[in-house]
C-alpha cells in the first residue's frame, strides 16, 4: 500500500448549477469515508483548460497535502488518457488526479516536476459507467478516493514517461527592441484586475508611471502598493497577491474599463 | 436509538447569493458536530420542484450513506406536510428530509420505495422560529441533524402511510404511429446539453441518423459515442452520463442554438 | 494556550469564479488539519462592507462554536487595522477575525459585544506575502488557524480598546409625524423578498393592510403569514425568517416587481 491521504482538493469547470461537483463529492466520500473534499473553484469558464492550468498553478502551494484533483475536460470521452501524477519529496508527496491536456502541467512544474505518472487504464478502480461522458465521476473521483485508502500509483494503471506528458502552455513576455514588454493579460479576476504576465523585474527600470498600450489605445499608470493608493479615475499597477503585476482601478473594473480579456496582448514602455 | 449518521447530502434552491445554505450548515454543525455537510447543489431554479426532483434521482445512488436533505419549498408556510422518509435495506438505510410536494418521491423510487415515512410535527426537534418563512433553518436542518444523532424517525412525528405522499411527476415518452418517439427535454447543463426523458433502448432500432423535430423546425443528429465525435457544426446524439440520450454540439450549447428548455417537447424518429 | 475549536465559519466577497475562497480553505486546512471549513456566503457583492455586515448578523446565532472568519475589505493594503475579535462567556467563546472596517461590528454587538480585541501585528503568525493585497490569504486564514489551534490572542498583536473599533451603521427608521414609518430596505434575497428595517411591533397598531411609498410611487399591502397566502398580483407584507419586516409576491421577486434596492427608503403608513 502507499501512503494514504485525507484532503482531496477540487476545481473543475463544472460549474454551479448542476450536480457535477456534488456528485464528485459524493462518490469520493462513499469510497473513503475519511476524506475531506476542498473546493478550489468550480467556475473554471467551461473548457478553459488554460485558465484552468494557471489557476491550478497559483493555488497549489497553498493546498494541504493529498490529492488534487482537476477535472477541465473537452476530450472527455476521446482517446486523451486520464492520469495521475505523483509530485513531491519522499517526505511530503502529492498525487494530481486529471486529464492529459496540459491542465495538470503548470501545477506539476510548480511543485518540482512528476516523480511518477501512469495513465489510468485499470478499470477495477473506476465505476461503472452508464455513459461515456462523466469521468469526473466515473475515473477520476474514485481514483482520487483510492489513492486516499493506500492504493499505490502503480495499481491505477501503466506507467507513463513524465516527459510524455502534454506540456501546459504559460506564455512568456517578449522584449521588444525599445526596452518596452510586450504581454498579456493572463487572468481577470472578481474585482476587474487585469493580471500580466510580467514579473516585476522586468520593469524594475522603468520609472513611476508606465505607458499601458493595448488594442490601439494607450494610457499611463502608475505604481501602487495597495487598490486603496489607486486615485479616482487612475489606472494603478499593483504587485499582485501571487506577485505578477496588474492592472487596476480603485473599487471599479479596470478589465471591463479598459476592455481587456485573458490572452490580449498589452505592451508596457517607459513614457517619452 | 436509530441508527447514527456521518453525511448529510443537501440539496436546495437557496442560490449563493444569499446566507440560506450556509445558516443550515451552520444549524446542523451546532447540533451534529460529528456530521459532514456534503453540498449537492444549491443553484435548482427557485421553485422548480421538478428540476429539484430530477436532479435528485439523477444523483442519489452516488451520495454516500446518511441523510438526504432536499429543501425546494414555494408552499413554505402552508399546509404542505414536512417529511422525513427511510429507503433501504435492514443494512444499509438513508433517510430523506424536505417538503411533501414531489420533490423527494423521484429520488424515493430509485432507491427501492419508502420503509417509514413521517410528519415531521413535533417541535422539540425543530429551532424556534422568527418567522414561519425558513423551514430549511428551523425545521428541516434540526431534523437532519436529530436524524444523525440517532434519534428515530418515530420520535419526530406522526407516521404516514408511504402511499399518502405527494408522486412526482417523470415524463414519460410516446410512441407515435408512425414509429416516432415524442419526448421532452429533462435537463440542459451547463454545457448546453439537452437530456431527452429517452432510454437509447428506445431508438436502438434506428439507424445512425435521426431526424429531430422541435417547435417547428427539424434537424439530422448523428449518435456519436463521445463529445469530441461531433463535428463542427453537427448536432450529436450521445448516451448521456446518466444512460439517456442527450442534444449536443462539439464544445457549443446545443440548447441555446436549437433554443430547447427543460420541458420543452421533441420528437425523434427516422428520416426517410 | 488559549481554547482550541474545531469550526470556522467563512463569509467573504471573493465570489466563485476565481480561486480566492479555496485558497483561504487549503491555507486553513494546512495550519489546522483538525478544522472544518464552514462556508457561510461568499457572493457578498464586491466591496460591500454594509450588505455583510447585514448578512454576519442575521447568520451569526446559528454558526458553530469556533472562529468566524469574515474579509470584505476594499482598504486591504492601506492603513486599516486587521482584527481579532473575541466575543461571549467563559464557557462559550467564539472569535471574528476580519478587517476593522465596521464589517464585524453588528455581529458583535448581536453576540453581547467584544470582550477582547486585537490588531494582528505580529506577523509571526502570517505567512509571507508575494505582494500586499491578498490578506485573507496571507494575514486572516493563517491568524484564524492558529486561533483554532489554540493560540491565544494576545499572541497576535496588541490589544486595543474595543470602544476603538469601527462601528458597523444599522439603519434605524424614523417616525413621521402622521405615525407613518420612514424605513429602507436592508436587503434583496434570491427570491426577490425585500427585507425593510421594520420590527412588527413598530406597526403592530395598524390594520391589515398597509400603504407602502416608495420613490413616488405607492402601493397597497397586505399582512399575510406565508408566502403561499400572497394572491396572485397581490403585494404581501410578511414578517420573515428574521423576524423582520419583507415585502413580498408570490413566486415572483416583489423587489424586481417594485424595482427596490438595498437602501432605497420606503414608508409604510396606514391607508386613510
Amino acid at each position: 500500500m502507499g501512503q494514504r491521504y485525507d484532503n482531496v482538493s477540487f476545481l473543475s469547470d463544472y460549474g454551479h448549477a448542476d450536480e457535477f461537483a456534488g456528485v464528485v463529492r459524493g462518490v469520493i466520500r462513499n469510497l473513503a469515508p475519511h476524506v475531506q473534499v476542498l473546493d478550489l473553484c468550480h467556475e473554471v469558464p467551461p473548457h478553459d483548460v488554460r485558465a484552468g492550468g494557471l489557476m491550478l498553478a497559483r493555488s497549489v502551494q497553498y493546498l494541504p497535502p493529498g490529492v488534487v484533483l482537476a477535472v477541465v475536460d473537452p476530450g472527455v470521452g476521446s482517446d486523451r488518457r486520464a492520469l495521475a501524477v505523483e509530485v513531491g519529496t519522499d517526505e511530503h508527496t502529492a498525487v494530481f488526479v486529471g486529464p492529459d491536456n496540459g491542465l495538470l502541467a503548470p501545477a506539476v512544474a510548480m511543485t518540482g516536476g512528476a516523480r511518477r505518472a501512469v495513465s489510468l487504464t485499470n478499470d477495477d478502480y473506476h465505476l461503472p459507467a452508464p455513459g461515456p461522458t462523466f469521468a469526473g465521476r466515473d475515473v477520476f473521483a474514485p481514483v482520487a478516493a483510492h489513492i486516499c485508502n493506500g492504493v499505490d500509483l502503480a495499481e491505477l494503471g501503466e506507467a507513463l514517461d513524465p516527459l510524455s506528458l502534454l506540456p501546459g502552455l504559460m506564455p512568456l513576455t517578449q522584449a521588444g527592441d525599445d526596452g518596452s514588454v510586450h504581454a498579456e493579460v493572463l487572468w481577470v479576476d472578481r474585482y476587474g484586475n487585469a493580471q500580466l504576465n510580467v514579473d516585476p523585474e522586468e520593469v524594475a527600470a522603468y520609472g513611476d508611471r508606465i505607458l499601458v498600450r493595448y488594442r490601439d489605445e494607450s494610457r499611463i499608470a502608475r505604481r501602487v502598493t495597495a487598490f486603496a493608493d489607486i486615485g479616482s479615475g487612475e489606472l494603478g499597477l499593483v504587485v499582485d497577491s501571487y506577485g505578477m503585476l496588474a492592472l487596476a482601478l480603485d473599487r471599479q473594473s479596470a478589465a471591463s474599463a479598459l476592455r481587456l480579456h485573458p490572452g490580449d496582448p498589452v505592451t508596457l514602455e517607459e513614457p517619452r
